[in-house]
């Protein structure tokens, strides 16, 4: 793919490392790519960061027809620049665009575009412990009209930012609020996507968590309002005795990046693991019982997040004394090596950007 | 509200009126109004129609918070400009922004809004038959940034098209797919909504249809996967025997201003109307033994739209005949002569644009 490229005149001033926070600044360029019916993806270019003019009447702005990806630039202890596992959220954006019937991006042409656009801006990768550039590409539909189908043109952008902790926590335990009004996804809907209406949707019952002195929502199914589906921006997994359990990937659970390199390495480490319908009932009584023993999140964003309590309709659990838990620990501690180089990728999960 | 205006420098060529479609032109001018947390709604002003300059990391275009609305503006006879139940959409709008955790245009304001641009832009409402200006106000996220919350700053927008029939057929019976592995809506989700959310869903269920020979989509509830609940962008009503039937306002499908102002009449003129659960079974069933007289769609965009023909799993269904009904045609000159100010209003629903 030719890639041209247009300099900022100016370059802003980088941010202080240690206190980054989460999305809150963005880099000096961004990438851009176009598709068109008679041109299919054309035109990619690296620009300077900044507005995209966009009629009234465009259909991302009405319809939603949009979908985007999240994941991560690292420092090495030898300074190289590694992505994890890109490939996968290619991939995931294919299967995002197809259900929304928007262009799809080839798999070679986003991970080469992710590849160019963080080398470009490589000054930007911050280097301070637990930092690292996190990588936002989005489509959406671009053209301009009322009727509801596939748009004739969309816009494929990635644009960069420098992070710290997800979670003001840190890697401290978070509390979850099962949501047991609001719905995220339903089978046949489009809960195995990061379509952005999925996320539009989940902001009501964010909130009412927030209110309510909790972090984030823990998701039940949308058909029997039982099963325990993912957690905000995250996978969720629980140990109960010595098993771990998780949802199975069935249409309206996200198939995160995350979840799925933390079950090769428990599976690697000779844990059991259960992809299957785990009822809200079900996990109450294990915390009542202390049959849970630790819970967490998977997530791009937060890595591995403890989690420290549930309440679900006034009921709280608390699991493992609100403390970190081994296993929890141990794998934040090996995802997170692997990711940054300090420890041996032995699964061949990083890509070194050269 | 105080209202400040730009005017354009060059008009643009007003379209054949016998040829507009369905949302191809847009008007000279458009209205917008900002909100953020500070000053909350400010700065109204009608503006040239033209694009709106936005940072990639703008909320609406992660995580689809938007809403819209549609309605539209007729001549009648007099050659007055007159509105249908124009307070209708904004309530609906204030509903699906509440979801959405957006902020909220008050009702006054956004009528006093629809109104201002439809008198300044009034050269453009057409008067050939079965014409008029669609009005499509939109509210959307405008803070940049990729934290998962409610944005800190919208803009209310409102472009107008000069429309014509939403269906090429025209008010002829059109065929209906119905859907039985995508899902639109559940309870607990946004289905009550105009976010743009539901309409990326909506779109591979009716490429498909499409791709099969039918107009839209009939759309089964998403728990049982049984329940007849709407078409595409219109409620639908089935006149079963001597009763009308159509679905219960439960939180899955949109409450339509035209549904709502159809069962008036129906009940003004003495019908038996149920707003209940009907089975795709029982509907299917007096499709075969001839129990289902008359079938129609309403909304806005297409006011009544009969339908001929039902396909589910394969089995078809012609409705009188893939004739429009005796009480569907009736129900469109009754509604149509009222929204163009043919018939008395004596439901006092039409607004006049002074
Ligand atoms: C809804 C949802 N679930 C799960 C995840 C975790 O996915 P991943 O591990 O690929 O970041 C994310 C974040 O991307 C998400 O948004
Ligand atoms: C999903 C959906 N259902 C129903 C309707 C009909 O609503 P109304 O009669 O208010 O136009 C519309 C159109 O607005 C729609 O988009």
């Amino acid at each position: 793919m030719e890639i041209k490229i247009e300099r900022a005149k100016t370059l802003k001033q980088k941010p202080d490392q240690n206190n980054l926070g989460f999305g809150k600044y963005f880099t000096d360029h961004m990438f851009m790519i176009d598709w068109d019916q008679d041109q299919g993806w054309h035109d990619a270019r690296i620009v300077p960061y900044g507005p995209i003019p966009m009629d009234p009447a465009t259909m991302v702005l009405h319809y939603a027809q949009e979908t985007f990806e999240g994941l991560k630039a690292y420092r090495n202890p030898n300074g190289d620049i590694l992505l994890f596992r890109p490939e996968m959220n290619a991939r995931r954006m294919i299967n995002s665009n197809k259900r929304i019937c928007m262009a799809e991006l080839p798999e070679e042409m986003f991970v080469e575009a992710v590849e160019a656009i963080v080398k470009y801006e490589q000054d930007w990768i911050p280097t301070a412990p637990n930092t690292s550039l996190y990588i936002r590409p989005v489509t959406f539909a671009t053209e301009a009209g009322v009727g509801v189908h596939p748009a004739k043109s969309y816009k494929f952008v990635i644009i960069l930012s420098p992070v710290g902790n997800y979670y003001p926590e840190g890697v401290n335990p978070v509390k979850i609020w099962v949501e047991d009004e609001f719905v995220r996804a339903v089978k046949g809907g489009t809960g195995f996507t990061k379509c952005g209406g999925n996320y539009a949707a989940s902001i009501a019952a964010q909130v009412k968590a927030e209110q309510n002195g909790y972090t984030q929502v823990l998701w039940l199914d949308g058909v029997h309002r039982k099963y325990v589906e993912e957690v905000g921006t995250m996978n969720v997994m629980f140990l109960i005795n010595d098993t771990v359990v998780t949802a199975a990937l069935e249409g309206s659970v996200l198939p995160g990046v995350t979840r799925d390199s933390i079950i090769h390495i428990l599976k690697d480490w000779g844990y059991k693991v259960e992809e299957r319908d785990l009822s809200i009932d079900e996990l109450m009584e294990a915390g009542r019982t202390g049959a849970l023993k630790e819970a967490w999140g998977t997530g791009t964003a937060a890595v591995i997040s403890p989690i420290g309590e549930l309440c679900y309709k006034g009921e709280k659990v608390t699991i493992n004394g609100f403390e970190t838990g081994e296993l929890t620990q141990k794998l934040y501690d090996t995802l997170t090596g692997i990711q940054w180089g300090r420890l041996e990728d032995k699964y061949h999960w990083t890509k070194l950007v050269k």
